[in-house]
């Protein structure tokens, strides 16, 4: 499988009808750059899957065409993918200073720094790899140091958004570059390719500037410890957190593994002041008194062994929750976190600490990274595409992205809603999706970048819902006959002690089965005993055990 | 375990820091009331299991006290449990005629009608059990037919609310009794319990007509075939589509196995009143003009197998989802439901119909039936009670019901906040929480009264996120020679033909443990096998399968 010679194509390997695993590339003749190369977390139907990561069979068959891997920003879903994309290919990496900050931590991680080529771009870098030239623009979004991406091809210029809304008051000079936009524009756009995350929302993202006043607020109230949870890359956050605590002469400790190394990256690299007398250590908060200091914590999504949980459960060892303190929840819950956000707010309650959490329409604590709907008009409207293609959304976003693009103007017959695996050919200014490449989710589980089957995971559904059942019978060589009684262990499906006349009688099933054979067959006398006894089990208890036979010929 | 006696006592079996399986105890002396049993949906993360029920032990040790159960309404997570109930405890059960018509579809498919004692109730009735007597209330909610209850004692009067909201304009004659409710208020109210759902919501629950209004504008707006998804439960939201179908001249389809059940018994007993003509079969929905009908149906929760998906993926054999057909999703999801909701809405703008989903304040597709805080405030109002005990909701829930009770004049010390379990006694007007019975979650797990342990559900844990592995021996009886290679069978670990490496060294790891042993120890072998081979797997693959050995001595 090969893309046309001269022509270009753009593609998605991830991020549409999904949020997560971000991964575009945009091809020119024998060029292929790579946008992005994100992971996501597994829903939990998915047993025992740690991450989901873009399927690279395309770029692995077409690895002497890569020319690198361009990065927007340091978000999981736009960067988690790289540590197991560089086990398979090795790819140079241009990223701005922040992004390659949160890239390293990764690679360290995975012990793959020192082989790997970063190369550190910035907002005025111009990249030419022949046919391709890229440059960049500055944008806003719940991460520092944040690019769109133009793609200058012979058959015209590509842009790529990357995650976005405008800020016109931000925190920490994270503006959106409007007038480099609208000289983007100017200069012509074939194909836009835009983030749709808040597509469905009307009206302007607000300004991260407006949490940090309900910060502030909050900590003036604060009569003794203040527990604030939130993104760790959000350092635009965690920097108005810092400003609050110096306002209300509160020392701020950091609590969470990647609190603490976001942070530090974050402040190595300038993109966040804190007087060094500030940062105090976890182990020490309870040196000071309550009303001179602030925990700034991980697990703001209710994940159960992040910070925020362990606290509302009491088990960290150094910093207790008490009566009076302060928690704020400066974070929506993503969808499918909103239970075990509520577990760890009940919690809370129940320590009889002051909590703020809830819709951040009311509480102010927490403002969207992704632009809403006049946002997404707004960009449209600069770049005056002549195609464009929404990505970055499940498909009802997508839907309404296209819609947005109608009101300002983009055709609907221009505007291309594809899936991952399709592949947009532009050729003489004409657009065609008729191609796919392959596309689709591959799980890490365990172990790096191991790929898990269907039948792996199709078994563990079984095993989880249902248990299973190991059915040992040792019959002779010769006549086929039973040596003794069949021994039966279950996992997972009743509790064995409970159920003796249950295994007693699927023995007497398996027994009278393997009797019936006149011949030794060890294949069929297995699948008659699967048989046999599921179905004497269903109709006992209405499960489906997986049945593991095993005959021992002696 | 055994209550005093002589002195009044409520507790909760459900229903306390949770919403679902609520189950109430009211005790004077030898006589026992229960209020409701409900069931609860099983957590993705409680593996295989379909329902959870109250624990009724102590209802069990105490069963000649018991006179009967009463039931508020007819909701799932009030009645859900009664078959369940009834397999240990023959109980007469008193509800109203919409709610023993549920109990009853509940009770045919157990096969329990015939040997329950059924008692239709109104809200004119007056119960007297000996020391405890019973009077109701109604109440709006969104279902018909709910009751508030009030037990005169000697000791006082207990009120307990059952779910409810108050709606000035309700549909169907559903009203709330403000003017009984004043007049139990009048008479004096020793404790109240009451339902803390929307505790944390500002204002007053909408009216149910509000839906309406918006129902009929949508129905006159669409040009095709208009699905419509609701509770079946919900019957005043189905009398509204309805009557907007018989101004808009559409006939009705019923799609559901409950909502045509629920339908049923609706309009039999007289709570839903739609013309004979106008119901239509589903298969038939193909003979009438798409500008004609109107699909009724269930899955508004995402429901996997139920009509709204079905329809969404093209799964149904007699009626197509087709481009300008409108779907209307007249319900919000319930926490945790969102992803599964969302997923048929990207799946339904697919098929290019136009969707009505999202948030109600912006569709106005749905209310709730439970009181917001202005709601409950009134409530306690009206019954301005002595004592004061939320129910029905999450802690964070409880805790704001409580406040909402001190700005209306109930004592921080007079509001309990119990947990399932807890005992609160009442002697000579004095209350107080020391005793607890047992209380607890029952899983439901295959065939009916099933339970399930923990010890079955963390093996299932272990299989469905690691798998497992069963390793056969055989060794000699006299000298614990292995007689051959050992036999490995995974399942839910890797995939074994990908990792035959990986199997032959395991083997050889079994096989060294079992050659280490100088004489014969099958326990002890297992042992060694089982850690072995499990930090060898765990090295290479950093996942734990559950290891299984089985050595057979010949």
């Amino acid at each position: 499988m090969s893309m046309k010679e001269n022509n270009l194509s753009i593609s998605a390997l991830g991020g549409i009808n999904e949020i997560g695993k971000n991964m575009y590339i945009i091809q020119y003749s024998n060029e292929i750059i790579i946008i992005d190369c994100g992971a996501k977390f597994a829903d939990k139907d998915l047993l025992g899957i740690d991450l989901i990561i873009p399927d690279i069979t395309y770029l692995q068959e077409n690895k002497e065409k890569i020319k690198g891997l361009v990065v927007t920003h340091g978000h999981e879903d736009h960067i988690g993918g790289i540590p197991y994309l560089l086990k398979k290919l090795n790819v140079p990496i241009y990223a701005s200073r922040f992004t390659l900050g949160l890239i390293e931590l990764k690679l360290k991680e995975h012990k793959l720094l020192r082989e790997t080529e970063l190369v550190e771009i910035n907002s005025d870098s111009n990249l030419d790899f022949g046919e391709i030239g890229v440059s960049f623009f500055k944008t806003s979004h719940s991460i520092p140091d944040c690019l769109g991406i133009v793609f200058q091809t012979p058959e015209g210029n590509v842009v790529h958004t990357g995650d976005f809304k405008f800020d016109l008051t931000p925190v920490n000079d994270q503006y959106s570059d409007i007038h480099k936009m609208a000289e983007i524009g100017t200069q012509g756009v074939l194909a836009l390719i835009s983030e749709s995350t808040n597509a469905e929302r009307p009206g302007s993202t607000p300004s991260e500037q407006l949490v940090g006043g309900h910060i502030e607020d909050a900590f003036k109230k604060a009569k003794r410890k203040i527990f604030i949870s939130t993104f760790a890359s959000n350092i635009n956050r965690v920097q108005q957190v810092v400003d609050a605590a110096l306002i209300t002469n509160r020392k701020v400790a950091l609590l969470g593994r990647s609190m603490v190394n976001v942070v530090s990256v974050a402040i190595e690299r300038g993109y966040l002041t804190v007087p060094n007398w500030m940062l105090i250590d976890a182990r020490d908060v309870n040196q000071y008194p309550p009303e001179r200091v602030v925990i700034l914590c991980t697990g703001s999504q209710g994940e159960p062994l992040a910070a925020l949980s362990r606290l509302s459960s009491g088990n960290n060892r150094d910093i207790k929750i008490l009566p009076e303190d302060t928690v704020i929840l400066a974070a929506s819950p993503i969808p499918g976190n909103e239970k075990d956000v509520s577990r760890i707010v009940d919690n809370l309650f129940q320590l009889e600490a002051n909590v703020i959490y809830g819709s951040s329409s009311i509480t102010g604590m927490h403002v969207s990274g992704h632009g809403y709907q006049e946002d997404l008009k707004l960009m449209l409207t600069l770049m005056k595409p002549k195609y464009f293609i929404p990505i970055h959304g499940e498909y009802r976003m997508l839907h309404q992205h296209r819609l947005l693009a109608e009101s300002v103007g983009v055709t609907k017959e221009n505007t291309f809603i594809l899936k991952n695996g399709d592949v947009l050919d532009i050729q003489n200014a004409v657009a065609r999706q008729t191609r796919k490449i392959p596309a689709g989710d591959t799980y890490v589980d365990g172990m790096g970048s191991d790929e898990v089957g269907e039948i792996v995971l199709r078994d563990r559904k079984q095993l989880s819902e249902d248990g299973m059942l190991v059915i040992v019978l040792t019959i002779s060589k010769t006549d086929g006959k039973m040596f003794s009684e069949p021994d039966t262990v279950s996992r997972g499906f009743v509790y064995a002690k409970d159920s003796q006349e249950l295994i007693r009688n699927l023995n007497s099933v398996a027994k009278t089965t393997v009797n019936n054979f006149k011949e030794v067959n060890i294949l069929a006398m297995k699948r008659a005993i699967k048989k046999e006894v599921g179905q004497y089990l269903f109709k006992q208890t209405k499960k489906k055990p997986m049945i593991l036979p095993i005959i021992i010929e002696i």
